[in-house]
């Protein structure tokens, strides 16, 4: 209540793709799942699983396999001290049925809902960190041996870092994103 | 840095449904929509739209349409002072290419960050909330005059509440959703 903190969280945060070498300490890791768990979820299927990459020959054979090939261009992140791989367990009913019925698949909003959890939570601890979307996620899951109920969704690169000198990149202004009442 | 208040806000968090009464000003939404257009979006596509009702009137009419029938165990949602429609703005390379690759509507990733962002901004300033996946999509686009370039993907309900007196929703323990470096 009229606390500004997670704004300044908001507007401090960039996307983080160069890490120190560093190691995260394992509670700092648990306490960023922590917030992930806890967060909410479309009938609380809570559809998210953690598989966190901190050892550097599983990144290491992981990266090689997902970044590879038309994913290359995400090989920065073999350099990350933590890699957090993100599945969905698919839950028949409110993923299939439901998206079927929505033509949306609600358990990607769960997943980003969580994520954030995750991510904001690694900032408040001093670490950055970037989503990653574009990586050969058959060979990951390959790689890691994931079993089938399992999708692999996303990942995320995270770790502790010096601020970065690149320049923020720009955002819409307000007018463009949010409207009051009436379409514009 | 060795701050808990992002850490409080999510163990403090519940979905709120029952509203108090009360006007919520348009600086405190505003506010909520700046921390939702600052999010993080793959290749900063930015692909998220709010359109906020804060009108008694428009919510009714759009809550009849989009709450009706098999929705109507959402008509809940018709009290909330205010109801954020959350859009996405199909951009064609990324949504709708990326998505072919990959088999993910990632932008159901970047809206599930943004409308974290906008949900734990309006916890942090007072409001409680719940997000809404359950609607006819169809009747509320048309209800709101959607243009077809947008595809309505979810809503939000906000407002001032009591602390609620029902439980808290379980959570899977920490062990049953992450694990480090190996599969379970």
């Amino acid at each position: 209540m009229g606390s500004e903190s997670f704004m300044e969280l908001v507007k401090g945060r960039r996307s983080i793709r160069r890490f120190l070498p560093k190691k995260v300490p394992r509670e700092v890791m648990e306490s960023c799942l922590e917030a992930a768990r806890l967060a909410p979820s479309g009938e609380n299927v809570q559809p998210w699983r953690f598989l966190v990459l901190d050892e550097p020959d599983r990144i290491r054979d992981f990266g090689e396999q997902a970044f590879s090939g038309i994913y290359r261009f995400t090989r920065w992140a073999l350099k990350a001290p933590v890699i957090v791989v993100i599945l969905a367990k698919l839950d028949i009913l409110t993923n299939r049925i439901g998206a079927h019925l929505q033509g949306t698949q609600y358990y990607l909003l769960d997943i980003g809902i969580a994520g954030t959890h995750l991510m904001m939570r690694a900032y408040e601890q001093g670490l950055g960190g970037c989503w990653i979307g574009w990586f050969n996620a058959k060979k990951a899951a390959r790689a890691l041996r994931v079993p089938k109920k399992y999708r692999v969704v996303c990942c995320m690169a995270l770790g502790y870092y010096e601020e970065p000198r690149k320049r923020r990149k720009k955002k819409y202004e307000l007018g463009k994103v949010a409207w009051f009442n009436e379409m514009p």
